[in-house]
C-alpha cells in the first residue's frame, strides 16, 4: 500500500497489549480504568478500547465529550475546569449521558448549580503538586464547594480528581513512584474527612508515567491515563515504556536527499507531528526517532538517525552514511513521535490501524 | 457575542492593510505578489486577498492546492519539493489549473517528466543559504535538470525559486536586508546564464521578514511571503512588523484563577496555539502576548502579562496583581500568537473575521 501523505500508523497489536497490561493492573487493584480519550480522539480506537471491557471515559473538552457521546459512549468525565461559557452545550450533554464535570472554585460551582438542568456529577480538582489547576488538599474552599453542591439538586458530589503532571519532569522511576505514593497518602487523608457523609465518593488519579510504573492502584478508585495506549519517545525517555511498546509511527514520504550534509527531507512537519521536542546541550533537538517500515510495521529505531527539525510541512532527518545511501525519493519512512497525543490530534483525518 | 471555545479572531482592517502595504511595494517594483496561502488556509481569507487583485497563489502541499483549486483559484505554485507519491493527485490538479511544481533533483524531474500528463511549470529550488532544501546556485545539477525539462513535452522550465528562511534567525534589520541583497545578487548571476534560452524565466523569492523590511523588489519577478497578512509575535521580535500590525488574536475563555501564584488558566492550549514559543535565559518561555478584547478587537498587549505555558488544552497566563484582580471566570481574553500559521492551521474550524 502506497503512503502518499503523512499518515498516523497505529499498530493494533501493540495498542491492545498496552491496554491489556493496564487493565490487568487495575483489575487486580479493584480500581476502575477510565482512559483519557484526548490521546487518540478516534471513534475506531474507542471501539478497540470498548472491546476490552471499558465503559467510562475521560475527555478534555465539551467538544470531545460531544464527539464520543455521538459515538455511543454514555459515561464521560470532562477532566478540564468546567468552562461556564459552554453551559448550553453542557446541558445538552448532561441530558444524554452520565456526565462528570471538574470544579475548583466557588464561582464556577455557584454558576453550575444554578444553570445545570440535569443531574451532573462534580469532581473537585485537587492540586497534588503539579501547580497547574486545582485546590491544595488543605484548602478551606473544598468544604465550601461541597456545601454548595449539597444544597443544589442538579449537582452531586462525585469525589476528588488529581492529575500528577509533575511526573513528566521527574527524574526517573523512583521519583515518579514517590509522587504516586505521596499523592495517595494526601488524598487518602482528604477522603477520610468526607467518606462518612459521602460513602460513594471516589478518588480519581491521572497521568501516564505513574500509572505505567506503579503496579498496585489500591487506594484509588479510578485512574485516567491516556497516553499509555500509544506511548511515545517522551514516555520512553521518562521511563514509562519500552521502545517496543510505542504503538504509533507517522509514515512520511521522502521528498529530497542531501548527501553532502547527510540530511533527508520528508513530507511531514509541524502540522503533522507538532513542535514538541526533547532538547539537550549544544543545540541538539530531537523531534522523533526514525524507523524502517515493512508492511507498515516497524522494529527498533535506526541507529544514529533522527528527526532534527521541523517547519510547517518539512521534516529534516539527520542520517548516517549507511542510511542515506539506501534511501530513495518516494520511500516512506516512519517517525516515532515525541508526543503522540499532539501528533494524533493533527492526523485525525489521516490514520491507518494496522 | 459570547466566545465559547478558542477562536481565531481575524481583524479585517489590519489584514487588508498588511496586504495593501505589500502590494504597493510590489506594484512599484513591477514584481508579482504570489502570497503563500499556508498561513491562513481559508477560502474566506482567499477571497479578501483576491479582492485586492491577486490571482496567483503559493501553497505547501498538493492537498492545499486541491483545496484552493476547488475554491476557484487557477494559478497555483506548490512551493514544496514535489512529492512523487502523489503523482495521480498532481495530474488531476494539472488538468484543471496552471500548476507549478518545485524540483531539486534529477530523480524527481525524471519521474515527473515521464508521468505528468498535462503541461506543468517547473521551478528549480535554489538554496540561498537556509540549507533546508534546494541546490546551491553553482550546482552542476541545475543545468542537467534544465536539460531533462527541455527534452520532455509536459514540463516546461519556469525559473528559479528560493526561500530565504535564514532571515528568521538573523539579528536585526540590517542582517535581513543583507540576506535579501546577497540573494538577489546570486540569483541575478544565475538568471543571466539562462535568460537567452529561456526569456520568460522568473526569479521567485520568499520569506516574510525580508519582504516586510525591503522596499524595492526590482530584480525579482515575484515574491511569495505568507505570514505578512497576519504577522505574529515572532515576526514582531524579528522586526518584520509593529505590534499593531498583528491581525490575529486567539480568543480564549478563562476557566480558573489562582491569585496565590498570579496565574490564570484559559481554555486554549497546544491544540489551538501550537507549541511554538520564544525562549530566553532562566527558563523564561513566551507562548503569546495577552490583549484585552473589546467587541472582539484589541489594542496593545497588557503590560507584564503573558502566556507562559501550554498543555494540550490548558494555557497558563502569568498575570500582574492589577490584571488578575479584574479578570473573572468566563471572561474571554485574547492571545497574540507566537506563530500565526500554526495557530491558524489548528483553528481552521473555529475562526471569526471581524
Amino acid at each position: 500500500m502506497l503512503i502518499k501523505i503523512p499518515t498516523l500508523l497505529i499498530d493494533s497489536l501493540k495498542l491492545n497489549n498496552n491496554i491489556s497490561k493496564m487493565l490487568k493492573k487495575t483489575n487486580k487493584s479493584k480500581c476502575k480504568l477510565r482512559p483519557h480519550f484526548k490521546t487518540h480522539q478516534l471513534i475506531e480506537i474507542g471501539e478497540i478500547i470498548k472491546n476490552q471491557g471499558i465503559n467510562g471515559i475521560t475527555v478534555s473538552s465539551v467538544t470531545m465529550a460531544n464527539f464520543f457521546a455521538e459515538a455511543g459512549w454514555e459515561d464521560i468525565t470532562i477532566a478540564f475546569p468546567a468552562n461556564v461559557n459552554e453551559i448550553s452545550e453542557i446541558n445538552d450533554l448532561a441530558e444524554r449521558v452520565d456526565l462528570n464535570l471538574l470544579v475548583e472554585s466557588k464561582d464556577t460551582i455557584n454558576f453550575l448549580s444554578e444553570k445545570l438542568q440535569y443531574k451532573t456529577g462534580i469532581f473537585i480538582k485537587i492540586d497534588i503538586g503539579y501547580n497547574r489547576t486545582g485546590l491544595p488538599p488543605n484548602s478551606s474552599e473544598i468544604k465550601e464547594i461541597i456545601e454548595i453542591i449539597s444544597s443544589h439538586k442538579n449537582v452531586y458530589f462525585k469525589g476528588f480528581l488529581v492529575h500528577a503532571g509533575h511526573t513528566y519532569s521527574a527524574k526517573g522511576k523512583s521519583e515518579i513512584l514517590n509522587i504516586f505514593e505521596s499523592s495517595k497518602h494526601k488524598l487518602h487523608i482528604l477522603k477520610q474527612n468526607y467518606i462518612n457523609n459521602f460513602p460513594d465518593l471516589i478518588l480519581s488519579y491521572g497521568d501516564t508515567p505513574s500509572c505505567s510504573l506503579a503496579d498496585d492502584f489500591s487506594g484509588f478508585d479510578e485512574i485516567r491515563p491516556g497516553n499509555f495506549i500509544y506511548y511515545d519517545v517522551m514516555q520512553y525517555h521518562i521511563g514509562s515504556c519500552k521502545l517496543e511498546d510505542i504503538a504509533v509511527a507517522i509514515a512520511c514520504p521522502v521528498v529530497a536527499i542531501h548527501k553532502n550534509r547527510n540530511e533527508i527531507v520528508i513530507y511531514g512537519g509541524a502540522v503533522h507531528l507538532s513542535k514538541d521536542h526533547i532538547e539537550a546541550d549544544n543545540n541538539f533537538k530531537l523531534y522523533g526517532y526514525v524507523v524502517d517500515l515493512k508492511n507498515l510495521r516497524w522494529d527498533h529505531p535506526v541507529n544514529g538517525v533522527y528527526l532534527s527539525s521541523l517547519s510547517q510541512e518539512h521534516g529534516i532527518i539527520k542520517a548516517t552514511d549507511e542510511y542515506i545511501n539506501r534511501i530513495k525519493i518516494g520511500d516512506v519512512i516512519g517517525i516515532l513521535p515525541i508526543h503522540s497525543c499532539l501528533s494524533a490530534n493533527l492526523l485525525r483525518n489521516s490514520f491507518k490501524i494496522i
